[in-house]
Formats: structure tokens, sequence, C-alpha cells
């Protein structure tokens, strides 16, 4: 068979404030392989169906020499996140061709993976769709997880406050909170999304680019747990209208990764005279083998039950990540943001 | 006998940023008593000794409508505090003349005590000064020792930055610390106290105010844990000098007590990136009889023994309270600020 197209897309320059499609990254499609010859050297051959763009993306598009929690993007070479292929060909005997698996990958149409420590195969007994495995079923979905069971110590009758309640991760923590018994306030930044966030059991849905975070709060506060995705001024707000003892899970900071210049917070005094903890959480640190047993014990089986509802936005081929990445950082994107490279 | 002047210190109004010496607190001789009439009702006559002035008092010293951890001074009434004293008169079996007490106490020379359940009896086996009962062997020293032993998670070869490191709280974290095995960088507000960091052994001690606390960071960081009695920008500059996974003992922030706009934090995104923790930290929570009974088994020894050294700034008088006040919050007082209201 003739070498085939290998589409690709890459990190091309640093952005300063918000990525721009097409400048930040680029399309390529200037490399081909032989899908029947290309040396696997005892690992897999992938063809990727679907990749997971998430927020923290952001933060590996950046200077080498900045340091963070995870590595940077390189110049040229292509960007790479969760996702989910199906295996063409391997070398391994823990894979054969049709397995579908789930792995950390670079941006392109076909993968050889010689090191499969990290490829989860997925068996689906479910049969919930693939692209949830870059969702609910994915990473994004283990954050709301992991991070909701390690952190929120949550209590029958308590307040939760949950940021981008309309998102991958978001709308898991408000519904997960639901099922625990507490009552529920959410945000997201649209009408649209605050019809889910009501659909999904959310008490008090409210679009915060219309509505005064302080002012919900202060009627439906107080607040025991706040589940943080934005930083910036709806963090000041939450240490404003926590009860004491109130647990801060620090998933995330987006209003504050497009910015050159960080909002400064000034409500920290309540730490001390309420008692709060803040906790920064990265999920990767909480993969061990006993929480992901757990979540895939768990979540794919809620999902094809009904029993957590969550929405998908499509995009279709790797032409389209620049865009897709773009809408994630602002906000555009209703629900979790998938990149469908192929289908079956 | 006749009745004796009993001198008080009271709350003559709501502060706006510094408190003023005889007009946010003024001191009032017009009451007297009767030591050997006046009713007991089953309770006690206690002699003042030692009054501690602490950071936390100016958060009381607010409008009764504000709420806060700690309930609001009332005008017109007297000030209070943790004080010790010596018992006159009795009518209670737990307690007899000329036993000493450790007690949450109103400013005034003689105070009749009805409700005894939180007045503690001092045995003083050590036979160490009454005063050191209000600072190392009291509340602040409570404190350090209660704080650093349940969120410090101190590891031997980690670093700690100490800040107000010559003071009653922040010197005795300093010395624990560096029994433990870490390498303490502690910072104080002039070269007096630099030199007393020094005596105590602190590795790296710095004047904040001629002394950039970010370069201080960055040439002896990162840090693990991070005593903060501070906030504002020391706070943010330890955000940015932290190791991955450092723990944030979040117990003051006398930077901004005084200020009528609080400094707004830039670096809370590193709570995410570096998964920090920060837990917000008021003594009297974890003051179980454990807890307490540990501490009065270990401090006051260490004290007598000099392995525990501290300072002690000591005002004559109650009539001094507001520029005892007045040097705390604006960090003039050299050691713990004690207020000796008599000898004996």
């Amino acid at each position: 068979m003739a070498p085939v197209k290998n589409g690709r897309h890459l990190f091309n320059e640093v952005p300063v404030g918000y990525p721009v499609p097409g400048k930040t990254t680029v399309y390529d499609e200037s490399q081909t392989i032989d899908l029947e010859t290309v040396p696997l050297n005892g690992g897999i051959l992938i063809k990727t169906l679907s990749f997971s763009i998430d927020p923290y993306m952001r933060g590996r598009m950046r200077a080498a020499t900045k340091k963070s929690y995870s590595p940077p993007y390189a110049i040229g070479e292509p960007l790479g996140n969760h996702g989910v292929g199906v295996v063409l060909r391997s070398e391994n005997t823990s894979f054969k061709a049709r397995d579908h698996v789930w792995a950390f990958l670079p941006f392109q149409e076909y993968v050889v993976q010689t090191d499969v420590a990290h490829v989860k195969l997925l068996e689906n007994k479910e049969n919930i769709p693939w692209s949830n495995y870059v969702g609910a079923a994915g990473m994004p979905g283990q954050t709301a997880y992991l991070g909701w069971k390690i952190f929120s110590k949550a209590k029958k009758g308590e307040t939760v406050f949950v940021t981008t309640g309309a998102g991958p991760v978001g709308s898991i923590v408000a519904q997960l909170a639901k099922l625990g018994g507490l009552k529920v306030i959410a945000s997201a930044g649209s009408d649209e999304k605050v019809e889910f966030m009501k659909k999904i059991g959310v008490d008090i849905a409210f679009n915060y680019k219309t509505t005064d975070t302080v002012k919900v709060l202060e009627e439906h506060g107080p607040i025991d747990i706040y589940w943080d995705n934005v930083g910036g001024a709806t963090l000041e707000a939450a240490l404003d209208a926590a009860n004491p003892y109130a647990r801060f899970i620090e998933c995330g900071m987006i209003s504050q990764y497009n910015q050159t210049s960080p909002y400064g917070v000034k409500t920290l005094m309540n730490i001390v005279g309420k008692r709060l903890s803040l906790n920064g959480f990265i999920v990767s640190d909480h993969m061990t083998p006993e929480n992901v047993k757990e979540f895939y014990d768990t979540i794919p089986a809620m999902i094809a039950k009904g029993e957590l509802v969550f929405l998908e936005d499509k995009k279709y081929g790797l032409d389209k990540v620049g865009e897709a990445i773009l809408d994630v950082q602002s906000g555009k994107n209703h629900g979790k943001s998938v990149i469908v490279v192929a289908e079956e």
C-alpha cells in the first residue's frame, strides 16, 4: 500500500494573550506514513479517533525556559493531549488490531507508540460513544470524580459553588454534588449553558456575564465548598461568601490564563478568619491504579444508564484544533470540546 | 477595707486604619472595688498580673454588625485578652487564694470570675516568669506549637519561610523548625530583630524593610513551608517561591489589618500548578485537652532549660494598653508584647 497523508497540528509560536488559530498553532500535511511497513519496534500503530481539547493546554503554550507542572509544547512539533484511537497493527502482546485505546498522544492522524506503559486498553462493556472517553469518561471526568472524592469532604445539606458548571469538569462535579444531597450553585458564560445546568439539576444556575456573582452568593450562599475552574474575581467573591471551614478545590483559573497581568485577589484575609483550606489539584497526581479502577468501574456505567448527562462540542478534523483551543479559552464551546479525527 | 481603684482599659471607638491610643481605646479609673466584700457568687476574685497584647486584637475593634471569627469588642466596655492573675479570694473548691491562673480576662486590675470553666490553674513547676504564660507558654506559644505540629508536615532537610520571625509566634516556629532539622528563612522589620533571629538559629534572617523578599526567596528558596503572619505582598512572593506540594500555614495577615483597601495578590495561579495547600488556622480550634496537655508538658520545660529563647516587650500599667496595641500593629515592639499590671 502506498504511503498516506499523516496530518498533524503543530505548535508554531508562543502566544501573548489568547492563542490565534493558524498563527499560534498550524495544521500541517507535509508528512506521510506507510501503514503497512512503518517499523513498530515492538510497539503499536494507532489510528487516532478523538482528541480532548482542555483549558490547561494554554499553560503548555509557553517558552521552553518557563517552568510549570506540565512540560511546554515544542515549537514545530505536534501539540498533544489525551485521545482515543484504534490499534491498526501491534507487536506487543497486550494489544491487537481493532483494540481501542486511551493515551496521551501527539495531534496527528497516525501514531507509532513504542512505549505503551501509559496506553490504556478500553473495554467499553457499556458501549458508550468512544468520544466520551476523552470527556466524562476520560481525564476531565477523572478530574471531577477524584477531586470531589478526595478534597470536597462533602456532607449532605451543604452548599457548593461550581464554576464552569456546564463544562466537562464542572457539569460532572455539579451532578456528583446533587447525588450527594448538596445544594448546587453554578455559573457559566451563556444563557444556553444556564439552561443546560438547570437540566442537570443545578439549584441556582446563573450567567456570570449578565448576573453579578457577588450578589448571587450573597443571596444563595454562604458556601461550604468552592470548585474553582476560573480564579480571579470569582475566587475573590467565593472567599467572601465562604462559611467557616469551607473547602476550596483549586482545579483551574481559566480567567487568568490569557491575561498578561493577573487579577489581584483582595479577600485572602478570609482564609485565616474562616479557617479555609485551599487545595491545588492536578488529577495526574491521583491516578493510582485503585482510583483509576474505581473511576472506570463507576462512571461509564452511570453514563450508559443516563445518570450522568453532559454535552460534547465536536469539531471534525485536525485542522480545527486551533479554533477549538480558542473556543475553550474564550468560553465559546458548548460542552466538552472534542476533535473528531475519524469516526472509526 | 475601703474600696480601691479598679483601673480599666476600654474600647472607645472603631478605628479607621491604625488604632489611636487615647481615642480608639481609653484608660479609665472611674470604678472602685471592695476586695473583701465584693460578692463572688460561687466564683473567684482575680488580681490581674500580665496581659497579652496580640495582633489579632485589631480584628475585634470593629463595628458590632460585622461578622468575624472572634466577637467584636463592645464600645464603652473593657478590652479583653488572655492574661495571668493571682486568686485573692475563692468560693470555688478548684481554686484557693494565692493560686495563679491563666484565662481570657477583661483589661482591668481586679476581675470577679463566676464562670471558671475556662480558667486554667498554672502549676509552674518549672518556675518560669509568670509573664511567659501569656507568651511562649501561652496562646502565642500554643499557636506556634500546634500550628506547626498539625499543618507543617515538616520533613528534615526542607526549607521553611517564617514571617514575623522575631515575634512571639514566629520565633517559636523558627526554633521548632530548626529542632526538626529544617533550613529556616525568616523576616522581620528591624535590624535589631534580625540580630535576634540569628541568635536563635535562623539560617537566613533579613529585614524586609531594607531587603527585597522576592530576591531573598529567589536566592535561598524554593520553600516547602510558609508560615504566614503577614499576608499581602509577602504571601504573593511566597507563592512564587514555593516548591510543588508546599504547605502554607495561614496564621495571620498583619500587613492587611490596618489597610482600608487590601493588597491584591496576583500569584494565586501557583496554587493549582504547584498543588499547594493553604490552611487558615486559629489556635482555639485545636485546644483539645490532649493538645493543651502536650503543650504544657513540653514548652515550659524547654523554656526553663533554655532550649527555647524569646524576647518580651513589657509595658507597665493598664494605661499603656493603647500604645502597646499600636506598637504591635505597626511592628515597633521588640518581642512578645506584655502589659504588666502588677508584679505579684
